[in-house]
Order: structure tokens, then sequence, then C-alpha cells
């Protein structure tokens, strides 16, 4: 019997017609399925492939243990996560040395911030594991806006929002073009940093890009709060013929 | 009669199933096929779309005017590009306004530092123009290593190997993850930036990532010369459960 493949695989920024043409041959002839969600709630990944599923498809849905309810630096975090983790992998490396194939499903493109990094770190050496690489959300949030995001020799910095305020500050006011990503509960800091860095008017916020919500606002209109899926964008304004 | 519209659609890093289902669609669909190539070449982008084109298909090649022949600080440089895409503009509008929609190949994706920006800049408000993002090259490159580029909080910076070599080396000294986009020529002045910043042993280049001739290969080992569709990486190290 020959050791079935983990494949881990991309999705997109959000409507199911960009995920790229072998991703969607994965989906569609998957007979196991695996994917990340919130407890309780559907998960956006599994929602984006509804209607494209075999019949007989085997579902396995990972159900983190917490989201926010823990503080990231508090050890107990890391410890929950990691044994989450190692079930999950668990359960994944049986299913490939059982000889069946598992389709992992990836918002975005999964080596970028993505979840199951955390898996194909435990998988790898172990069972097979191959990635289809997919169009990131950032790429769906600056298409969005109708305008590049870089040209020329332009200097593009990517950061979260988590980092500190000052932190933030400095690397806004040190690049040409500024990709912010996990904004949810940061925005507020994001926009003081953002301020600070005297480049309110150039930020745009958005939110659930190339999904039928997308809505693309100046920051200087945004509300007070923004969902998990916003990403921060200031454009490049490099040389151009 | 309805104004045609031009499409800018990403083929992703250069395989041709993972382009995204929608661009695979307006590319097969297409009457009319634009696309950007050197002048003797077949050109990449539209070798990529081979076999998957209407028999009936109207090609409109636009053959570079100039590539390295003319140094880019050369004002010569700019007055040769801005006539160029200034014709092709006139083409493509002129398509557009007899009622025809009008594919465009676009190398990765279309916004991050593509050729086909320097078109949509003279034809939004003119005609409608609409995006297909891609998967970007740099996608391809973190997937063809096998590992993530950024993990937790780590910061991504992304620069063109065109920056002077104290720049590069000051940039790369500051960031957590780098990408670092048209080697090309650049890459012994890269190579010191890189060393000059203490992380020669960190650095990776991948070479035509996605396509067949694929090949990435520690920088320490690597020639002294790298085609155009290289790129450089050094993956993040951040924080994980």
């Amino acid at each position: 019997m020959t050791t079935g493949t983990i494949h881990g695989v991309g999705l997109g920024p959000g409507a199911a017609d960009l995920m790229s043409v072998r991703a969607d041959r994965l989906v569609r002839g998957a007979r196991h399925l695996a994917y990340f969600r919130k407890r309780g709630r559907a998960g956006r990944a599994r929602r984006l492939v509804d209607g494209l599923l075999r019949a007989d498809v085997v579902e396995y849905a990972m159900d983190y243990p917490v989201t926010t309810e823990i503080a990231v630096a508090d050890p107990a975090y890391n410890a929950c996560l990691a044994a989450f983790y190692a079930d999950c992998t668990a359960h994944l490396a049986t299913l490939a040395e059982a000889g069946e194939d598992v389709v992992v499903l990836c918002e975005g493109d999964p080596f970028f911030y993505g979840s199951f990094m955390h898996l194909h770190a435990r998988l790898a050496g172990r069972v097979p594991v191959r990635i289809v690489p997919g169009i990131t959300g950032m790429s769906g949030a600056w298409t969005a806006t109708d305008r590049p995001i870089t040209w020329g020799d332009d200097v593009l910095t990517i950061a979260t929002a988590t980092l500190p305020e000052a932190e933030l500050a400095r690397r806004i006011r040190d690049t040409d073009a500024l990709v912010v990503m996990k904004i949810g509960r940061h925005l507020a800091k994001l926009r003081r940093a953002i301020a600070a860095a005297g480049r309110t008017d150039a930020a745009w916020l958005v939110e659930y890009a190339a999904m039928p919500e997308e809505r693309v606002t100046p920051l200087a209109e945004a509300g007070e709060t923004a969902p998990y899926f916003a990403i921060l964008l200031i454009h490049g304004q490099g040389r151009r013929p």
C-alpha cells in the first residue's frame, strides 16, 4: 500500500473562482477533506467550497480550542494550541498512513501567515505533504482598491497589527508601500501609529476582499472596529514612465 | 453598442494550472488576447496559455521597444517606454470602444510590480478595466522552498535588488522575513548586502518557481548570475505553538 499525501491547498482571498485550477481539481476530487474553523461556526474555508464536493466526501473539522479567550502571551495559550495541533496531526497522519489522500483547505496562501503551517511543520518527514499556493488576501485587497500596490523600486512592508505601537509607527515611516494584517482588536492602535507616521490620508481599509461583503474605505472615514478579514494598505508611488 | 472591457488577468507564478478558475475561463473564452514580450521572443505569458486558446483568437503582441539597452535613469528610457505604453493603450482602447472585450495576460499578480499597471493607469476612466488577481511569483518561490515565509508577528520586507547596496543591507538587517525581486544583473550587489547584514546562511535563491526549470539553491551555493525569474528569500522564524 502507498502512503497517502496531505495536500495543503490555498483557496485564495475568498471567491470560489479565485482558487487555482489545481486547487479546484483537488477540492472536487477529495475523498477526505479537513479544515480549521472557529468552534460553533461553519468555517469560511468550508463555506467557500460549498457545492464543489464529492457526495461521499469525509469531512474532518478542526475546531480551534481557543481564539481570543486566552492571551497570546499566556503560556496556557501555547500549550492549548500545541496539544490541538498534535491531535490534528495524528489524525491526518493516520489517514495518510492508511493510504488516503487528504485535502486541507487553507484560506489565502498556505505559507503566508497560515494555520496549516503548524500542521505542516509536524507532518513533514512523517508523511508526504504538498502545498498548492494561493492568491493572498492582500492581493485580493489591493485589487479591491483598483490601484497597484508597488511600482518601480518601491519597498513593500508587510506587518501585523499585533506589533507594539511605536514599532508599527517606525515601520510605517520607513516604507513606500504597506500592508497590515491581523487587525481585529488592534485597529485603534494601528490608526494612532499611522497618524504618528503622518500617513493617514494615504491609508485604506479593505474588509472582506473578493467576498460579497467587500468594502473599501479610506482609513480617515473608517469606523472604530474592523473584522478579522480586514487588511490595511498604503499604495506605493514609485517611478513610472 | 456597449463598450468592451479590458481584463488584466493574473496568470500566477508560471504553471498553467496555478492560474485561477476565473483567469482560466477568461483566457479560454478570449476573442482578443494581448500580452507583453521581449522583441523576438515567444513571451513567457503567451507560452503559458498555449493550448488553451480559441481557434479564432486575435492576438496583439506588445513588444518592448527597450529592455536593458538604455539605462533606467536615462530620460530617453522613460520617453521611449511612455510612447510605447501610449501606443498599446490606444490600440486596446480602440478595441474596447468598438465593443470588444480584451484579455491582457499578466505574469504573477497584475498589481504587484506588473507591466500592465502602466496600461491600467492610462486606460482607467476611458474604458472599463477589470483586474483578476493572481498567485504572485514570490508565493511560487516560497512554496518551492517547502517552508513558510512568515509566522506569528514576523515582518516581511519586499524589496527590489535595484536599490543601492547600503539601503539593501539596512533593510535586510531590519526585517524578519525577506523577499527580493528584480535580481537579474544585481546579484553580486545583493549578495554583498546580505553578507553585510550577516544573513547569507539564511538566504535562498529560487529560479523559475513553479516552472519545469524550478531550482532552489542556498545563496551560499548559488552561481554568479541569476535569470530574470529569480527571487531571493529569507524565511521568518516567528513565534509558533
